[in-house]
């Protein structure tokens, strides 16, 4: 009973591309998730449904199985990454009506049965956690289920599907047509071979239905959802949004009015100075509008293994932390010892302004300065300002630099007998 | 005993512009919030320090009161929202010591003493919430806390004072001096008579302080966080950044490399296609890098009354949850019944594209099916793309039309004699 009490054992279902990554990094980052679990979380079984389908290569081989019925029976928690609708339904049904804990993915099962799903969760009093389904990599549901849970939605725009935001950028950008943009998205891996489920927007529909039922305390089923795909858009229509200021997306809506809730997927035309219009390639945002919090808009990878696993451990931390240490929020006290270093030590790009002499040979002099004390230049340019005769100004982008590096360098260059004054040194970021 | 287990006792220390909110909040949505709580939230007393400050003009004066001692033993949950070192700390070490859930806004506190706070709520087993205290109304603390706790942060890069940010695009936008633009925000009451906190990264830094404690699971303290403020840039700073496509904005950053972890806050280029440069006016966003999850962004409203509220009433709902159904995440079986509406019912903006004979008295005619249907022309557009003799394009946006009336108009528009053809019709959304 202590040796119990100290680990939880979890189940993962599914060792496709999500579930072969969260059970490699549930493998690999096992201390530090026991430190913040408060207990050791063990894989007890990876299931394995199709073996052609299973990217098991890296996983302990002891691991997989094929009994779906003894693995859930073993485990504290389930995690169920395989999707569809059968045979998740019966088996997690199953779990949360012996009170385990479940974190899935799975959409397509929320969308179709969430009522009957959550229902059992809460007559069981167990943990249903899903934060992968909706948004990927995006901390959404929890926000929507918790952070807001004091406020009251208005609306909900989300580009909730990659594949589409994809598609529309290529053909907004590159003035391409629908089908030339759809074949480069299949070559490059960001279309399925048959992409019917998101150019139609089934997949953003599902996504809908489970984001309008979280924000609204509600129950909206898939059939609920008004749906219309992207394939009819033509360059025209891209250029004709373009015309007044506009971009296409499109856009899962979810809106509340006195007289009840519209839930609907169609392509839109946003401003182009709506947070939403700058949401670019395979990356999914979803723009709220609540009553007390205003606007919020929360941004991210929608898809792809890595990022889905990294939602999915999330949430497996939570569910396993209220099984650690009962039913409390996180805790702060187990941190760890990591050095803080000082200013110095950062490596940033910087951009430079100087006023300088306005003669032959001073580049050269500066740039001497900058090679003695191993910072690289990137670009250097003269701006078109006027400065005082006998000066010019100067703006230079350096390479990634230490910032102790920098501030030599400036040093220095103070002291050269062709610059007047050093204006300004500003470092760049997110690049 | 039966009576104890169906309400919640809060306490509300500070009755200013976050905490008056947070009570009215309570107050007004009572019902809604015991169905997500499990229990009813019963507000036992406001605490108002300093009467002068107090906006207590809608709140219940029954519930006024300044002995802070007994009004923390009464409670459950205690709703710090004084602001200042003292006595917020005492009062919130006693409540957590003797096993109190808390929830505060307080930056300043958490920054310069959450080690000790954390610690204290830890031992005691209680719960510590504080998400209002980083990012206002941004859904941010519990996503950092929460969804990323089986991630691995790399760097943190946030706008988090909207003062600043406001200044810096008023300078970037209407080309004003640093001074011009401080002065018109305070006129505007974006900024304090005494700017000092805000314009010089103080605020900047306690938040960045907590965030990089959170994220990295670390202790970060405020005198480790370098600290640059906006003073000293220049209309020519963002002219020579506009030059090499950057804005310059006002960041916090945090970054963990091999060798630790480095905060700091300073004015930084953002190149101009990173989702940060878009953030406009007093928002706030905050930009994450995690190995697994990749690129997250949160953006929101970072500062005023009603906004952080929405935060502390999540806060409240959360730990408010813990104490009434014990230890487990939020239930989704409580929900309303409210109406599903079909598209008909839906009210938007729409963008007709239609082909007609290029004559006259065409848009007279169109027109006059709009005005039948109640649908109102925003602008008409012949877009200068050529359209084959004998025909001419025309694109029509409407003002907001119920989407009944627009498939009427719809309808009768494709029977006109003039009209060739309806290319397309998009709504349009986030106007």
């Amino acid at each position: 009973m202590a040796d119990d009490q100290r680990r939880v054992r979890i189940a993962i279902l599914g060792a496709g591309t999500v579930g072969s990554q969260v059970a490699r990094l549930l493998i690999e980052q096992k201390d530090d998730l026991a430190q913040r679990i408060g207990a050791i979380p063990e894989i007890v079984g990876i299931a394995v449904l199709d073996p052609d389908e299973a990217r098991e290569d890296d996983l302990p081989r002891s691991l997989l199985t094929s009994d779906l019925g003894a693995l859930v029976a073993e485990a504290d928690i389930i995690v169920e990454l395989m999707g569809g609708i059968e045979p998740a339904r019966t088996v997690l049904l199953r779990a949360l009506n012996g009170g385990k804990s479940v974190v899935t993915a799975n959409k397509a099962l929320l969308a179709a049965h969430g009522p009957e799903i959550y229902e059992a969760a809460d007559a069981a009093g167990a943990d249903l956690y899903f934060e992968a389904a909706v948004a990927g990599a995006i901390p959404l549901v929890r926000p929507v289920r918790e952070s807001l849970a004091g406020d009251r939605v208005k609306k909900i725009l989300g580009i909730v599907n990659g594949t589409t935001n994809y598609v529309l950028d290529e053909m907004t950008t590159k003035h391409l047509a629908y089908d030339v943009a759809l074949k480069e998205a299949q070559e490059l891996g960001y279309a399925e071979a048959d992409p019917t489920a998101d150019v139609e927007g089934y997949d953003a529909a599902a996504k809908a239905a489970i984001l309008a039922s979280l924000a609204f305390h509600m129950r909206v089923r898939l059939e609920d959802v008004y749906r219309e795909g992207i394939t009819e858009i033509t360059p025209h229509d891209v250029a004709a949004a373009a015309e007044s200021g506009h971009v296409i997306k499109l856009l899962a809506i979810a809106e509340r009015t006195e007289a009840g809730v519209c839930v609907r997927v169609h392509p839109a035309l946003v401003p182009l100075a709506h947070p939403l219009a700058n949401v670019r390639g395979a990356f999914n945002a979803v723009f709220i509008e609540a009553e007390a919090a205003g606007e919020l808009m929360f941004y991210g990878k929608g898809a792809g293994g890595l990022p889905t696993a990294s939602a999915v451990l999330g949430d497996i931390v939570s569910v396993a932390r209220h099984l650690a240490i009962g039913g409390k929020g996180p805790r702060e006290s187990n941190y760890v010892d990591v050095p803080v270093l000082p200013l110095s030590a950062a490596r940033t790009r910087f951009q430079m302004r100087l006023r300088v002499l306005d003669q032959p040979g001073v580049l050269a002099k500066v740039a001497a300065i900058l090679g003695k004390h191993q910072v690289s230049i990137e670009a250097v340019r003269q701006p078109p300002r006027a400065a005082e005769a006998p000066f010019a100004h100067l703006v230079i982008s350096t390479h990634e630099a230490v910032e102790a590096d920098l501030d030599a360098t400036v040093d220095e260059i103070r002291e050269c007998d062709v610059v007047n004054a050093v204006l300004s040194v500003l470092r760049i970021e997110g690049e």
